[in-house]
């Protein structure tokens, strides 16, 4: 490649580096920090993020991606030097409309927000954090500013975890979900005796457990010399880069599920990370209004990735027929009894639940919706902050037809908002959307998928994956990878054909 | 204080910050980082290093620093604000005449030769080493131009980590060592068979060995609240702020003295670490031609804390009358029938052996000897990197008497000379000499020391170091820290004496 597009390759590789440090500061703090540490680490947070911000922002940064954009102009606009130059374009853009001095600002008040958000939900009390989720808001509605004129003030920040997408495009589909899926909801719950999961809900040995999903994960395709697992109170995935991407799980004592699909589905986003190429590493990446070393096309897309490996994949009788022998095997006493099809029933029980990250399949974008409303109000100002856990209740009650009883399982239970994810929630169910309308193309394409799961092979399901959708790393904008991959727009129906042919199968509804 | 002190504590924060991120680099990469993100973390911990080095050396941070120096001239000069301010002008003085390209280079040279060392050493080829270390050696002499004039090209890379002190007064006292240790060795091994370790030397559970070690340290004072330990190749301490300071120990199943002893080694850096006062966290310090987020007197004080509390306590009858008896308890069927003096004589024994870290109290400054001869020879230019071996093999044979049979378990067993770490050896000697003039003083100023330490109490101990080297942080150079707590200047006496007595009486010699 040209001289000027390796400059500029090489200033944004150390712009990543930092990055890529703030990261493993984060991933820390999740899994090893000791109390004592939190103060300096949110210290140091914000100085990495008000640094990296201030080197990606500066003039001689945007003269180089000039140069760089002259040098490429002639290039084939797939290829890899033209997708970095275009997405950096983007990403300079955006940054150079907020002052360093509001990315600092902001990371301290996330921190001691973060905080107050812990000690608020040990006790259940929402008039603890209120004054700290309006510093937050505050500073979200002086980030909106930044980039007038809008359409609506959600949507900077929608773009910033879901490039190119706006709140109308999400409302709309929200609202087609919404009117399929409250009913379904509805329907399952009149036949909740239908399905019986007490079995999953017994000891099973942690040990055990953390064994049989490392051996799953590895057979997936996640690759443990670039990566590895940890246990953490809260599970997630952090890619540092592409040769250092983590995941943590939690293990419940007294529930499968919780190890086994977490892992499935933070081994899904892991394998998104992995199957980034070298040509796209190293490239920092605006993400909520931070940079951040994942390249990747979008939240969305990466949902996407998760939930089928965990939902798809995790939750079907073709995965179940190659490892429910084997995790008899590993909990005779437990499972011994319990036949495949009772087994596949168990795992897809629907539940309305009062907390979200337990939600099923069914139920789980019920949970987004509620949020995303009420982020757009309170965004928008239609919504004043002493009012969020009567409206959140009030929401609920409509969607889900349950009153949280308390605040901690009520408006304290996502860490999402202290940690200034305004625009975040509603990536979980375009994940679920997506998978489906990619699992649809990648049907049709392996017309052996099946039969290869039902067999413990995964080797074309990735590779599709990694073909269509990982390679692209972040060069394009979601919609755009959709569009490319599946030939199609973003839609909801993919999804709701399956959850209501599975489910009406599983509940023997009409 | 006033407002420009505070402005150039807030800016140093920020330094501190970043190398606080590159300790966090360190750490993992040595603890929980795959394979595959070796090649990126290099990169990461150079652009940090660079970073860390490029805003101390800023005009403006000069100017800070002289506001401040106005403000704090009247002061009393062992007040924080006086001692931060001078520490500060020393480093970044000393920052100034090293250019920030070269501080990137260095960083990146050392994490390539680091890589080679790892490889080398398991092929046991010092020929594969040799071009790396040739590398590092010719910015090690670039680094020493850059402090010129000076009495001897060593003496910039010594201060470096023993601010203040010179090759010749470590010359004088080595001499001094060398004359009495030598042959006080060579009449240990005469009676080698005095003392049996046989039993030390056999299975022993792992989380057995963990647990009892984990007891002691947290006894000994180290926090856990702001403090972790791990398990990693080759035990370390790190200390990111004093709110976390953690350390590494490594278990070897088949002997007991490994996690032991050097938990408790490990324990006395963590314990200084976190005796450093909050007025004098946040300061970047200079160590080894970096800026580190440690901010303390030097390696040689640090050192004499870990040689304390792993030789003077743990090694001691005093500290095993009060945990000899919890031992047995925890592994009967391996020492129910050893008896405290045996024990004591066991964990005791002197053996010359080839691998410094392998190496028993009687001997140790042996392995330093010949290392520091050698590094100072090599930068003098009289010695070429493709004679090391050999120079090596001679004075191991002269020291030791034995001749390594190998590479790996001679001039490749050390980490330090790929890691840039030349000027560092001596310190491990320094620390043994300073820990015995402060523990002959402590002992004076504490006559129940003993008595206490038989009961397993060491609230005396610790807060008597807190209050005479651990709170003073970086404030002062390393002898005037010594002199300051003892009165006396840098002496081997205190030591020779020591293991004199202490190793007469355990082989009977006259």
């Amino acid at each position: 490649m040209g001289e000027h597009f390796e400059k500029l390759r090489e200033t944004a590789g150390r712009i990543f580096d930092i990055t890529s440090a703030a990261d493993l500061l984060s991933w820390d703090m999740q899994t090893n920090m000791p109390p004592g540490g939190a103060d300096n680490r949110s210290h140091a947070m914000a100085t990495l993020a008000a640094l990296a911000h201030e080197y990606f922002v500066r003039d001689d940064f945007g003269e180089a991606l000039e140069a760089a954009e002259a040098e490429v102009r002639d290039l084939d606009p797939d290829s890899d030097e033209a997708g970095i130059v275009a997405r950096m374009r983007r990403d300079f853009d955006k940054s150079r409309r907020v002052p360093t001095e509001w990315v600092r600002i902001s990371e301290r008040t996330i921190g001691l927000a973060f905080n107050s958000w812990v000690e608020a939900r040990k006790a259940s009390s929402f008039a603890d954090f209120q004054p700290h989720i309006e510093k937050v808001l505050d500073l979200k509605r002086s980030y909106v500013g930044f980039f007038e004129p809008y359409d609506h003030p959600y949507d900077p920040l929608l773009d910033d975890y879901e490039p190119g997408l706006k709140l109308a495009t999400v409302r709309e589909i929200f609202d087609e979900l919404k009117e399929t899926q409250v009913p379904l909801v509805q329907a399952i719950s009149d036949r909740s005796d239908a399905v019986d999961d007490s079995f999953l809900h017994v000891p099973f040995d942690e040990k055990a457990q953390w064994a049989f999903s490392m051996d799953v994960i590895r057979d997936l395709g996640y690759d443990l010399n670039r990566g590895r697992q940890d246990t953490a109170p809260h599970p997630f995935s952090q890619s540092l880069n592409r040769g250092d991407v983590r995941i943590t799980t939690r293990i419940n004592p007294n529930y499968i599920g919780s190890a086994l699909f977490g892992s499935m589905h933070e081994a899904g986003h892991a394998i998104y990370s992995q199957g980034i190429p070298l040509s796209l590493d190293r490239i920092p990446s605006l993400s909520g209004s931070t940079l951040e070393a994942a390249h990747d096309a979008s939240l969305g897309i990466h949902e996407s990735q998760s939930r089928m490996l965990e939902n798809l994949v995790g939750r079907s009788r073709a995965f179940w027929t190659a490892y429910y022998p084997r995790l008899q095997a590993v909990f005779p006493s437990q499972l011994g009894g319990i036949d495949a099809e009772a087994f596949y029933r168990g795992i897809n029980k629907v539940e309305r639940s009062l907390i979200r990250v337990e939600a099923d399949e069914a139920t789980y974008n019920l949970h987004i919706l509620l949020r995303f409303e009420i982020e757009a109000d309170l965004i928008e100002g239609n919504l004043a902050v002493a009012d969020l856990p009567e409206a959140w209740n009030a929401k609920f009650e409509e969607y889900l037809g349950l009153t949280p009883p308390d605040d901690a399982r009520g408006v304290l239970q996502d860490i999402h908002w202290s940690d200034g994810y305004f625009g975040y929630f509603p990536t979980y169910t375009l994940g679920n959307l997506i998978s489906l309308q990619l699992w649809q193309k990648l049907s049709d394409d392996l017309p052996d998928l099946e039969a290869q799961i039902s067999r413990g092979e995964f080797g074309d399901l990735i590779g599709w994956l990694n073909e269509k959708v990982h390679r692209h790393g972040g060069k394009y904008e979601p919609m755009e990878v959709l569009k490319r991959a599946t030939g199609e727009e973003l839609s909801a129906k993919p999804y709701l054909k399956y959850i209501s042919d599975k489910y009406s199968e599983i509940y023997g509804l009409s």
